[in-house]
């Protein structure tokens, strides 16, 4: 039981959280709370490592579920809560802390691609990965400029959708345009486009590109996409979210799929 | 000029934003940033009060066109950008902070009315005004246990819709029942519900109720709704945001209303 919050791996775990290029070096996410941990190991994740306080989790249903699956687990070390605390980020850890593996890049399946350009707020790229992955989406490719990936905000917003898309960060535009070629309609969200979202069709083999929040599109994305498309609004709102704008679109594209095109 | 960060003024703005039952006894709201401050004042908003820093508004040309305006209102005080930050919640509030009267109801007008149920996150209430308003939502009604609307983080979030929307909050469930009254269709979100929220009609006179994040509907919403409806997902994700969930059912009811059901 560990029970000092001086233990080597709260400071790796801490350090981990906080730094990128640690994150990228050692390939490694921080997952905190039962239901992340659970749905890492539901998803097959490879964890390295978990501080566990039993007498917390044993307070849940989930909680005693995943107890009984870390107490298996070689990588998993009992601890104190005042331990996961001194680890954790999140002011509720749960009475869970675990490292994983970055998952491997899924095999490519037909399915609409999304291009997240230069987002930079942690809980947008989240929840625009929650959507994603609620509507099928095939992969989605981040380019450079894009908030990370594997953040710890970002990784609590996506409620786990990392480990099942296929989801590849710090791409050039022209790697993200050869990825493209085979895709017969590339929509790019641009607040300005006549054309709506709706009006689009999502039946064919298909890609989206969001933008960047106060920047919109770079003349890149412009250049890679094939079409500009709206969100016709009745207000005097200028603009919406972008991970709002995003999980709409890929709604609308998700519906044309399962009931065709009007 | 106040030079001061012990200035009266700040105090005030400070307690405004931290407690609810304050802002509600003198039915205050604060607005930070140039953006939210000029967006009330285009949508006549009473303002009570407006410490700005001329040398930080004349750095952009939003900036530059509210000084004018703030020039000319007897409610606008210059300060300096230290006594703008001691003020503002925000890490960069471009140098205006400013108190506004909560607007008055407005007058009811036909469309979708929506309810928000015991939603607790600000971002997500903020995101769900700024998504209704871009639709042409009617009214909202929160519901007794709801984020306080008038709080900094929804006002933010909502990035000015609170000035183009009726918004009425801390209601009972029987007054709530009783403006649905006349409303043709009243549905609710549920992540088990089977009909999909496309199969809807929304062309009529109808409601949508969105419930709480963690633990969704209440028996009271339930018996109130006419019908309950789900976002049909492809991927393994139990749910969604709740903002997301609620501004992707939102534009699929414009988009009937706009272009017809199908």
């Amino acid at each position: 039981m560990i029970i000092s919050t001086a233990n080597p791996h709260v400071k790796h775990i801490r350090s981990l959280a906080a730094d990128r290029k640690e994150r990228r070096r050692e390939r490694l996410v921080v997952l905190e709370g039962v239901r992340l941990v659970a749905d890492a190991l539901a998803h097959d994740a490879q964890l390295t490592l978990a501080l566990y306080a039993p007498e917390q989790l044993e307070t849940t249903t989930e909680g005693v579920s995943l107890l009984e699956q870390l107490e298996q687990g070689t990588f998993a070390q009992p601890a104190t809560p005042q331990v996961i605390a001194a680890a954790a980020e999140t002011v509720h850890p749960q009475g869970v802390v675990a490292l994983a593996r970055w998952p491997e890049r899924v095999a490519e399946r037909p399915g609409i691609i999304l291009v997240v350009e230069a987002t930079q707020d942690p809980g947008n790229l989240g929840t625009l990965l929650r959507s994603a992955e609620a509507v099928g989406v095939a992969q989605v490719l981040c380019t450079v400029g894009t908030v990370d990936v594997y953040s710890p905000k970002v990784v609590r917003a996506a409620m786990g959708a990392h480990f099942r898309l296929s989801v590849e960060q710090d791409l050039a535009w022209e790697e993200v345009a050869g990825r493209l070629a085979s895709v017969d309609h590339v929509y790019a969200a641009d607040a300005g486009a006549t054309m709506p979202y709706h009006a689009a069709d999502w039946r064919q083999p298909c890609a989206l590109i969001v933008g960047n929040e106060a920047h919109g599109l770079s003349g890149q994305a412009r250049d890679t996409a094939t079409r500009m498309i709206g969100i016709p609004m009745q207000g005097s709102a200028e603009s919406l979210n972008v991970a709002v704008a995003g999980s709409v679109i890929l709604f609308e594209a998700l519906r044309q799929r399962t009931r065709g095109r009007t």
